[in-house]
């Protein structure tokens, strides 16, 4: 089988380099480029920690592209409390990863998509990892690229359990509702890879602990990375482990066998008079919910989302991975 | 393959005069009782009506038993405007069906519901399409209840879909929140048939004209209370069609490839910061609503919620037990 070509639209991000080493790693798509996002960083600090990473496993032909810096309806961003807290200040853990000589491409993100979405359409995958924010301009820059682009699958969204932002809302969508909405509701062929999926598929010291016996700097240097996310979770209520968010995308975009999934349309609440006021006058706070859209119920859709998981077949693939790239890096 | 039995727990109702006859016809089950709830009317209305349509489809051997009259956190209950309005004040759209000289059974509905689970226990299937208030007290009675019961299959809920009392909550499930979610952590195996997958299984005036063709009452009558139930849901912007809740609950629980669920431990959201029932009864936030449980997300489970539907197939079913009915029928 041909490999598919992939793009990784990245904040990085803890599990952003988790699934930035899980697509170097991968034999079945070849990494033909990241963008840089918002999110978990700035965008300037996301493209410089994937350009460092990409360095540390060995992947130095991967050009990094720097996307918009904020959502679309926004002309600033700051990183969340929250986010610094769960992924470090600088974004991988406080962990130093000996810095990259490379710069990032001079062609924007959003035009070296719609490129690639020409170049390779039906054999394009595309992973966001965070805000919509750049697939929703690249779409609006040139259509086209919502039809052409064969699998995108993104990590965002909490449709049968709550969210992590508010008891609605998860992360990655809050940051750019208005784009999750305009890409659900466009041609593109996607696939939610949510909480409902990723809060049940956790890593734990005992397989970071496997990275740093490799004796390799990457294999440290990455349990340390992780090891600062597992405390962060700890820290916050959730003592059995990491949520692999970002790499379960990854794998699941290769191998959609890992999860179940439902066909549904889905919407975004953001329109408070719509979606947000109860009948009996009081409003809700479901700004940023993904939810089914009750006006294409019965309509054909080219979304799914992610409603189970093989948690233990999906680890055992992703630690065979990044234990093999860790071990050959240096 | 040997018929089970089968309890309805009823708020009578047009969708539940479905349920009723879908259970009366299809010989796959043998009808032995039906509870009646408050909901779309009071409890003795509800009840009522079960006679009737019993005795109108020759099912007059079937006993009807009187159910709670209210919540289990209230002392009392009074029918919703928009129930009214849906439903009819009679809860049978305003339809005249004529009055069955039977009484409800001395023996209460929790009591007949305890005594049937030990009697047939795997072999009962019980299907709840109001609140979940009977069940939850037989539970609170003998525990054991929840353990023997082999097929609980309720209508209720919202799980991938916005509610229909707010953007969180579903009829049923808003009617005794707090029942719903201890019978949603106890041990009973139960599947949800929530508006996931009735909102997507609609039936027609062209449908039910096929009833009124066959010149039995029992087609004339099962047409005319449809009909007001179909003008409901278009009043309310649903031109498409009414839903069939309540009979898909029936249909789901005698042949589960009618849907596809996942399993999921659910909680149905009170007393939290974004969760609060005001003064007048009417709810904030999310109150009531249906979601997965963070604190259960990997436990083992014994609760599926349908998230999909062969609509057309289950339509089709529907039509050939109906119709055939309410032929045979006075």
């Amino acid at each position: 089988m041909a490999q598919k070509k992939m793009i990784l639209d990245l904040d990085t991000g803890v599990d952003d380099a988790l699934a930035l080493a899980y697509a170097v790693a991968d034999p079945a798509v070849d990494l033909i480029g990241i963008i840089s996002s918002y999110g978990n960083v700035l965008v300037e600090k996301s493209a410089e920690n994937s350009l460092n990473l990409l360095d540390l496993l060995g992947a130095s032909d991967v050009p990094v592209f720097i996307g918009h810096s904020h959502s679309s309806d926004t002309d600033h961003f700051d990183v969340m409390p929250i986010s610094q807290m769960i992924h470090g200040v600088n974004g991988v853990g406080e962990v130093e990863v000996p810095a990259s000589s490379r710069k990032p491409e001079a062609q924007s993100g959003v035009d070296f998509l719609i490129e690639a979405a020409h170049k390779y359409n039906d054999d394009l995958i595309l992973i966001p990892t965070g805000p919509m924010t750049n697939l929703d301009a690249a779409i609006a820059k040139d259509p086209e690229v919502a039809d052409l682009i064969g699998n995108i699958t993104f990590m965002g969204g909490a449709l049968t359990v709550p969210g992590n932002v508010t008891p609605f809302t998860e992360a990655n969508i809050n940051q750019d509702v208005l784009a999750a909405d305009r890409v659900f509701k466009s041609n593109a062929k996607s696939t939610m890879v949510g909480l409902d999926v990723t809060m049940r598929t956790l890593l734990t010291t005992k397989e970071t602990q496997q990275w740093r016996e490799l004796g390799t700097e990457a294999g440290r240097l990455y349990a340390d990375i992780v090891d600062y996310y597992i405390d962060a979770y700890a820290k916050l209520g959730n003592p059995g482990g990491c949520a692999l968010h970002d790499p379960l995308a990854v794998g699941v975009a290769i191998n959609p066998d890992f999860v179940k999934t439902i066909d549904l349309n889905m919407t975004v609440t953001h329109d408070t008079e719509a979606s947000t006021q109860n009948e009996d006058g009081s409003t809700s706070q479901d700004f940023g919910r993904t939810i089914g859209d009750m006006a294409r119920l019965t309509a054909p859709t080219n979304m799914k989302a992610a409603v189970a998981v093989d948690a233990a077949g999906y680890l055992a693939y992703f630690m065979d991975l990044l234990t093999g790239l860790l071990k050959e890096a240096k």
